[in-house]
């Protein structure tokens, strides 16, 4: 395809986005099709000659957009959401253009400085510490989720713990990680993976506000140590998944000062509010933290990948992570004068992420992305209100941020058919969880395209199929 | 941004980044800027306010570019290829424009169902053995890099290894992994962060075409067997880093038979060769194979990011990575009859990758895809020709594919500074390794748009600067 080809593909293609963007509200939200139906819609066997550019985009609309969940419309109330837009999408096809690879600085120095620099303004337009910025000992990295945030966090946490051996010769005891009961199932996959074993990570019990109750993490720690266990991480999180639960990082903090420990926060979902001053109070004890992440990609109108993970001490990752073959040898990297990304998480090869994150800061303003968050959660709050007027409906967690859990006073049953019924509506989409053992509807609003109406709409709706 | 002004904005993209490949022989190919260049061009802030998209496609001219290493370049001839194309860039922008996150098949099935259809196309058009579709037991899945997926690999040999038990309570005996001294540094990154330790990946001896010696194999095997380790996990390379070497698959994959070993197979840059008949002798043995890795991102004309890995046993790989929160539970996976892919490799969330891959095989067609791959391929030959038909210079190795390994008969001294001259030209740019100790210039050839004038003129310079 000549660039001249591809102009008019691109236009093409640039339509049929904006086309989707504005009839998004026609579409079931979730979609509604059984296993296997999109398959069947496909040919056995690939085409041995070329088809035209209007062909794949015709079975855009009639192969594919049948299965699509609709992430981006405004009805879309499940999960967390993972607001795209439209200058994310063209900083990340800009990337596409490019197609540079940023392993190392050396193979494309605008990759690594522009990621590194865009991270050191989300520090401070986040007020996170001066710790986690590239000009002194730590710095920020593009990771493409908060699993894989997570598991950096953890590895670099063994290897702190373990005189950076481990990485070297296995684990050889028994290494043990905090997080509470409610914390992001990812702990748990990443403790497996990184040979410590799922058991030995410790499921701390939460308070009433489903938070982290750090006598529980105390009792636990002492419990380990007469074990004769190593205590090494703790992950604290900002916002769990479940109900926005905010962990007491502070005294978690003073404890992991106590014993020694790798404290790495989880703001995966949560940490784009802290744009706004007046929701900076979820970041309480950050400062203390040595690793911490939160997603763009949720919450900052910045299209899937992207989560921003922060370390206080870069040292101990590279530490970790480094493995130099003579393939990748440059000067630059011999010199020391430049930071080599492909150290700094899993896998090699990467992207120019950090472009999409410079569009959609640029293009918004800081104040422009604030102004997002605070529609957000004042809608959330708008909507808590309205759930608390309603009798046969209760609050099941408090709703700091975005995120309302509600239920059915009539109990889990209820609950159930009334989700499963609005679900199957196709005017919107929520998911559960459970919440000391009752389930609980989470209706998350974070929306690029999220107005009061489309809550207001999912409230009458609720409240009429109740 | 409203869709209207989408349109707008898309278009002006479009136009930069055709225009961007329309000129891309202008810039010098390896970026001229030291450490801390590009920084310096950027503002300490980030604007309060938002700015006009004109400003920040400007500031990629003015700012970005300089920094950039042009991998698209039709003269970039250094690491291996990361050869994008323009269906691929679009297919990727109607990922970003659905903003589906696919970590589930309930989250939008069409994600998870044209990724494995699509998987399923390239195991026929690579000739794969059937045993990686999902049709049986086992199943392809896009991973991010070809380093994810051997960690992947590892893990899940790791645990059919010990029972499925190491998950839960971690490393606890020594497990020994096999790999050729040539293999990708990958293994040593994996091995540590398995917890299994770097030191007991054992790098086996490569005869003199640089291809693993399955008698150094089997007698690291028996010395392991012997000191009570626990030999689980052997990676063959099929085209190595360095040369492009090929490990005798068949012979090493006997010895995992006897062994009870779990083989991978890396094929990440030569795989995509198996699309020509002709070439398929480098899958020889893989039909033995318990997981294979080939990524469409470096000579399939698909942009980062897009590894595909393949496993035998699809149960064995679910089985290591899963974990089931309630917040993610829903009637589809519980039916067991789809796939949920975030159980096949690290994160949780995930990009609607197929697309690209979908529009680059509707495209190109498999003979269109071909015909890159034996247009490299016969450029290769006749360069590798080119340098042995001049005395100065010498092959390093057999070049069997689109990689030539050559150097200066003056010596390493020589060599380096022809590279350096070279790619202080701007007019290509080429990478080194160490063949047997000694300094050897690589030149692959995979772009997209390299024609047999860019390589010519390549020679031209070489020889004129030697």
């Amino acid at each position: 395809m000549t660039p001249e080809r591809f102009r008019e593909a691109g236009r093409q293609t640039i339509d049929w986005i904006a086309r989707y963007l504005e009839q998004i509200e026609r579409y079931p939200v979730l979609a509604r099709v059984a296993p296997g139906d999109i398959r069947r819609r496909l040919p056995a066997h690939p085409p041995e000659q070329g088809e035209s550019f209007d062909a794949i985009l015709r079975d855009l609309d009639d192969v594919i957009l049948p299965g699509v969940t609709h992430w981006q419309s405004p009805n879309f109330f499940a999960y967390f959401p993972g607001n795209a837009s439209p200058p994310a999408m063209l900083g990340d096809l800009v990337s596409s253009g490019l197609g540079v690879q940023g392993m190392l600085w050396a193979t494309s120095p605008a990759c690594t400085e522009l990621e590194t620099h865009v991270l050191d303004w989300l520090v401070d337009m986040l007020a996170l510490p001066d710790r986690f910025k590239s000009s002194g000992q730590g710095g920020g990295v593009i990771q493409d989720t908060a699993s894989s945030a997570s598991l950096c966090a953890l590895l670099a946490a063994r290897e702190r713990a373990t005189a950076f051996r481990t990485n070297d010769t296995g684990v050889d005891r028994v290494l043990t990680a905090y997080t509470s009961t409610q914390a992001h199932s990812s702990l748990e996959k990443a403790a497996g993976i990184a040979g410590i074993g799922r058991r030995h990570v410790r499921a701390i019990e939460v308070d009433a506000g489903y938070a982290m109750r750090p006598d529980a993490l105390e009792r636990a720690l002492e419990e380990d140590r007469r074990a004769g266990h190593t205590p090494f991480f703790v992950c604290a999180t900002v916002g769990t998944t479940s109900s926005t639960a905010i962990d007491p990082v502070p005294a978690v903090a003073e404890l992991c000062r106590r014993y020694g420990l790798w404290l790495h926060v989880d703001a995966a979902h949560a940490g784009s509010a802290a744009l706004c001053p007046e929701l900076r109070w979820i970041h309480a004890g950050v400062e203390h933290a040595d690793s911490y992440c939160f997603n763009p990609h949720k919450w900052m109108l910045t299209n899937f990948d992207c989560d921003c993970f922060y370390v206080a001490d870069r040292a101990a990752l590279i530490s970790t992570l480094s493995v130099t073959p003579e393939y990748l040898r440059n000067p630059a990297t011999e010199s020391g004068a430049v930071f080599d990304y492909r150290d700094w998480h899993i896998p090699l090869g990467r992207r120019f992420r950090a472009l999409k994150l410079w569009f959609v800061i640029r293009h918004y303003g800081v104040e422009g992305l604030r102004a997002h968050i605070r529609r957000h959660v004042a809608l959330a709050q708008e909507f808590a209100s309205w759930v608390q007027g309603d009798d046969r409906f209760e609050l099941a967690a408090s709703a700091p941020l975005n995120l309302v859990c509600f239920r059915l006073v009539a109990g889990d049953a209820a609950t159930q058919r009334l989700m499963d019924d609005l679900n199957a509506s196709g005017r919107l989409y929520l998911t559960h969880t459970r919440l000391a053992g009752r389930l609980v509807l989470r209706l998350a609003i974070g929306g690029t395209y999220t107005e009061r109406r489309h809550v207001q709409a999912a409230w009458q709706l609720i409240r009429t199929r109740a």
